[in-house]
């Protein structure tokens, strides 16, 4: 691979955008495919649907869930491409290794939902959430330090960027941590974080 | 989370647009997974086929169904989404919220097509319906007040879209409340409503 | 719907396109679900893992047939949005319909394929492909009627156009009209049709 | 098919890259749907939960080549695509080709990583790569024959677009003869050749 290819290679913002975009549509619905209606012949009156209904809750919140989580880290990588240039080989390996996190994250969040009482389901999510940031944390040092970030961004931005994905992810492994005393502390613990990553700025404005 | 985070995240309509687009794409075409080929083996000769295909045409109704809602609320974004100038962090989770919904769709629909006859599948249909359009009013209200629509708007757009959806949200209402009498009107009426908002602006101009 | 909020809504070509994107996006690649790696079971040597290969060629011929077909349809409707400076309420559902077609085409592709020498089959084929084709030749009687093609368009355009699908939809019903003869006689016509449409530009320029 | 027709056709770049994007979004997260979470009933501590993971990891690094095969193959498409003034119905072609390849590329994945060691698989999977290179290949060429690349491109651009395409072509076919010896130094041969193209880049800067 020669050099003037490197340079060339993986340029377009809007086709990793597009990429991305593609690709969270599928993975956030793809625990949709696990909610069927209930058999026929096993509802007999309103009484039987409404139970069938309520066993399926849990797999609704189960995808409501991923949902969720991969709706905000959406939004975190959308703002971070919103502020580039250009792109550029590297960047676009570290986002399609994002990528790669963000189409495991409905098989991490089925295996949480699964095995609520275990800390290996637990962790593994907590990895999984791990690797997101991580990743968007990398791209971010990588577009600043390759100038690939667009000239009249306001300076409070890089900052904002990379403290809003530390404290995040200092909140994640905090609630990780909980699962020392019992993994239900943990899992209130990062759904009530996600909930105020999604809910939160709709009032202080 | 900062303030400055907060007033950079999520402001591109375009990467908005695409997710949408993606999600309809998965949602709209999710029920035809359930249109399977006859077996082979339980067909002999024509008549076999032309029954067997027979008996796939409620699913390929409820499939349809489930397009033209989708389509009906896919064309309803995109002219809000068309008015924007720009995007903003409470407006994304809003549609976010939406488009959770419009991944609901197909499981509600197949749910009602399913149980024509049971009041719980018919208000769960409504329901699904209903948060769809509360979803889009409350985002129009949104980019009105924080400003995010275009400044060369015709000035009737703001109240046509509000009136919009308050007047095709009432006559859903009015479809699911017929339930009193039998579910079947109020899918008449409601596949009714649903034709009308499809087919209707084709003619009277 | 008021008269208002008729003319507002629906118009982005380019949120027709990226909806148009997805859909065939996930139509085209829909057969690829049924390639299913041979069971490792059953295979001892190379021998059986040709044979078990070999045994999913069908599938796979049939998966080419509707990737073609389709492809086919998305350079047609691409080739009419390209020209089109802005869509419309009316536009935008015959191009929803169309994508309904989209979608079922590899239910029909599979069908045909499982049931060669069935009339019916071909028949529901051929109805398939009559669809798609009337849908694109109704938006573009649309679209020129209500004046939302570009106005630097070269003046033999809105006649080729016409003329292809035309000239495309004759062929397909005479392919269909052979099952007279023998439905073996059709499907080899139609898939010559469709072969020379992707094939033949690349010789002639 | 006209002149007329020919000329117009397919000439939307954005298209292409729209429904390629789509296409590959798909395409990469197709064997993340093999990825189930352990049955509930064969887990009766960490250890079990620990094992049924565990037993998950060939399928998980199966996705994760897939998805770096691909992602290898996106950047190689959008490099060429960046560069393009305009598309053509040939062009179009070429590309709709490739992302037929493209979609096969999770099922010859998961067949070589099935038989590891067949010789049949290991041909099957390098045939793919081979006609995903071909007609990378054949588009680059295409677009320059016929005057599809932009005027402002840099002149080193077209040697080192056709360079890449042969030198990582020529590596993979002698992987592939290295399955002469045995199958297992092809594929470790292959994975860090595709390994060194995806992380490559992020050091010599």
């Amino acid at each position: 691979m020669t050099t003037a290819y490197k340079r060339i290679a993986g340029q377009s913002v809007e086709r990793l955008a597009a990429l991305s975009d593609g690709i969270f549509a599928f993975a956030m619905t793809l625990l949709v495919l696990d909610l069927r209606v209930p058999a026929i012949e096993a509802v007999h009156n309103e009484h039987d649907l409404w139970h069938g209904l309520a066993a399926l809750s849990p797999r609704l919140f189960m995808y409501m869930m991923s949902f969720l989580t991969l709706g905000i880290f959406w939004v975190g990588q959308q703002t971070q491409l919103n502020h580039l240039d250009r792109s550029d080989r590297s960047l676009s390996w570290i986002h399609i290794a994002f990528l790669f996190f963000v189409t495991i994250t409905p098989f991490s969040t089925a295996l949480l939902a699964e095995f609520t009482a275990y800390r290996i389901a637990l962790l593994a999510y907590w990895l999984n959430i791990f690797c997101l940031g991580f990743a968007l944390y990398l791209s971010w040092g990588c577009a600043t330090r390759l100038g690939l970030v667009k000239d009249d961004i306001a300076p409070e931005v890089p900052a904002a960027v990379c403290r809003r994905i530390v404290i995040a992810q200092a909140l994640y492994a905090f609630g990780a941590l909980l699962c020392i005393i019992s993994t239900h502390w943990s899992i209130a613990f990062i759904v009530a974080v996600q909930l105020y990553y999604a809910v939160a700025p709709r009032w202080p404005r």
